[in-house]
């Protein structure tokens, strides 16, 4: 999917909601546990209930990978069940040496047809670029991260006081334009979108951490927001294991429709 | 397997290599495509060909998931064919917030039983902690890489002239001992390695990018050696593709041989 595509998208649905598809088998409503692939099924069920409302899902492959290759053939399944109108992400935070980040590339652009990867930019620009040869691929490159240890590393700060994600910001925003990669920047970090906005006005972040991990959503739009929306805000746990029951369903509904009414209200 | 362990493993056969199974089916002789795996075919003969000179094999897991579902039957089975005695290496260069690495632990520790994974330490402590849960594995933190993207972030330098690559370092050897954790240096950089030492004396590190990459086996051996010897030297593409046709595995298993070699002298 292209930058104007999801742009659209997002206008036709007025959503920036990102759905995290994290499902740990012990926490789905055990009745699935009769099918032949539970997460699966799960997977089926939440997608069925919130595809109107979110314009992406995100799939965090450590929950696939768990389950081995079983978990890699429900991942399959799932990414060929997620509509192609709704952008998919693999968030499995890779990145590796030239050679081998061409065959990351390969699984989860080529083969799983993901639009985007996640991408973790610690080995620096031959760990990212073999990325940017698949046309409407995207890289998201993680900057800050919604988690307490960024602080161990993310925030040092060099002797300018530049701190190191502002380094990745600025460094790999010169490695490829708007149309081909976004930022993964913490909604537990939201006070510090005004200066990131200042550093790339125009590229898409995607959000993580609103719902269990704390976040806000109203900070993040107040914050993030650019004249291409130029968010999507992603909530995972709070979202598919909002209900217990065969009805369980209705209750992610729910928690991903408020989360949508909190974003129209910024949305015009 | 533990350090003891691996030290006598490392005193048994006078080796510090490890061979990396980064196996690209286009890159394998043609005459394995009549099997029904030709990747485990080609790794199977490797192993029974170079198992009396190594310590430890590497599988870089971009090259089985390249390959999806098949590809990590293809890991599994590799895995499974890994003699008992020989320490086993998942390079998937992982780590993410806590909840998801205690997943990506339960995939590489208990279902495919490796002994040890490479971490990204990025997103910091509690990206890693999740790992030391688990007794007698290992997590191998990326310091200072081999290749020239290395360059881009792991160099940077705070105020005190403190590079990142020494602060991952320091930080992240107070998380855990040395029975638990490894460093990744580069064999492109052994003239780091001497710093290195005074700050982790009894640390193993974990030495990519000798052959292809152009690393030197004596410069690092010199550098990086300490008391319970402390390296495991990787070499993958100049070992597993040595030969072409279907005596390959001595092509190979001579490459080992010298690199093995080279590395008596220093083993006494």
């Amino acid at each position: 999917m292209n930058k104007q595509e999801l742009i659209n998208q997002i206008k036709l649905k007025k959503s920036l909601l990102c759905i995290g598809l994290d499902t740990d088998i012990k926490k789905i409503p055990k009745f699935l546990m009769k099918f032949d692939d539970p997460v699966f099924e799960f997977n089926k069920r939440i997608i069925d209930a919130t595809k109107d409302l979110c314009v992406a899902y995100k799939l965090n492959t450590a929950f696939y990978e768990a389950n081995g290759v079983e978990g890699w053939q429900t991942m399959s399944k799932t990414m060929k069940y997620i509509p192609n109108d709704i952008f998919s992400i693999a968030d499995a935070k890779r990145g590796d040496i030239g050679n081998t980040s061409a065959m990351y590339a390969q699984s989860f652009f080529q083969k799983m047809n993901f639009d985007a990867l996640t991408v973790n930019p610690y080995m620096g620009i031959d760990s990212v670029e073999p990325f940017f040869a698949f046309e409407n691929k995207w890289v998201i490159l993680l900057a800050l991260t919604s988690n307490k240890g960024s602080d161990d590393f993310q925030k040092i700060e060099d002797k300018n006081h530049v701190k190191l994600y502002e380094q990745v910001i600025s460094k790999s925003s010169k490695w490829a334009d708007d149309s081909k990669i976004m930022y993964v920047v913490g909604a537990t970090k939201a006070n510090y979108l005004t200066e990131i906005r200042k550093k790339i006005p125009n590229h898409f972040l995607l959000i993580p951490g609103v719902g269990a991990q704390g976040g806000n959503i109203s900070d993040v739009m107040k914050n993030g927001l650019n004249k291409d929306f130029g968010l999507l805000i992603n909530s995972s746990r709070s979202i598919i294991y909002a209900g217990k029951d065969e009805n369980f369903t209705q209750a992610s509904r729910d928690v991903a429709l408020e989360m949508k009414r909190q974003m129209e209200i910024y949305l015009g």
